[in-house]
């Protein structure tokens, strides 16, 4: 874990989040600056920064990421009037935290930029 | 597969499109009305429209679809300068084919909405 990464201290507990899901690979936390009804952050319990550094051997954590986001589209509400999964890598995309994450939204009409 | 999904019809050959990458699970296409520079698709071959049916088995194939997606950022020359992958589910994502697929836009900086 590093030290200093924002999501490795709500990992930690040392900052408090508001948590929809915890396993032994991830946590699904709500998106501290919402910009849709439903926001939430699926986060990798292990710091990794880029999936360009990801192995092919955790293909099924990756995986695993997708189908967390899903169940925590049907716990918001969304998994019927729809949802957008989405990982921001690099400074293009809007990523703020160097920490691997997959945003989950919905709730509204998203726009066309994802 | 789908008798007249547009994505089963390009996995099978009967529609043209430019083809990034092929393996036994996942086939990458340039979108045909790109919103970005780079704009490309990456469609499991398997007809499936949401992520809510697809089995807890399938893990490892939703990892690799975001690990080609990466790998196409890379291929495309997006990889440092970023990129966003999204898969979009329902209605109130925009949705617009109903087999599932992912889309790896970059080469520009990307709003807000993923």
């Amino acid at each position: 874990m590093a030290e200093d990464c924002i999501f490795c201290r709500i990992i930690r507990g040392e900052i408090p989040s508001d948590t929809l899901h915890r396993d032994d690979e991830v946590i699904a936390i709500r998106d501290i600056n919402p910009r849709a009804p439903t926001h939430a952050l699926v986060i990798p319990l292990e710091h990794v920064t880029y999936l360009d550094t990801v192995s092919p051997e955790q293909e099924t954590l990756l995986g695993h990421m997708l189908l967390v986001g899903k169940d925590v589209a049907r716990s918001e509400g969304v998994l019927e009037s729809g949802y957008r999964l989405s990982i921001n890598q690099g400074p293009d995309s809007g990523q703020l935290v160097p920490h691997l994450h997959m945003h989950v939204l919905g709730g509204r009409g998203l726009g066309a930029e994802g």
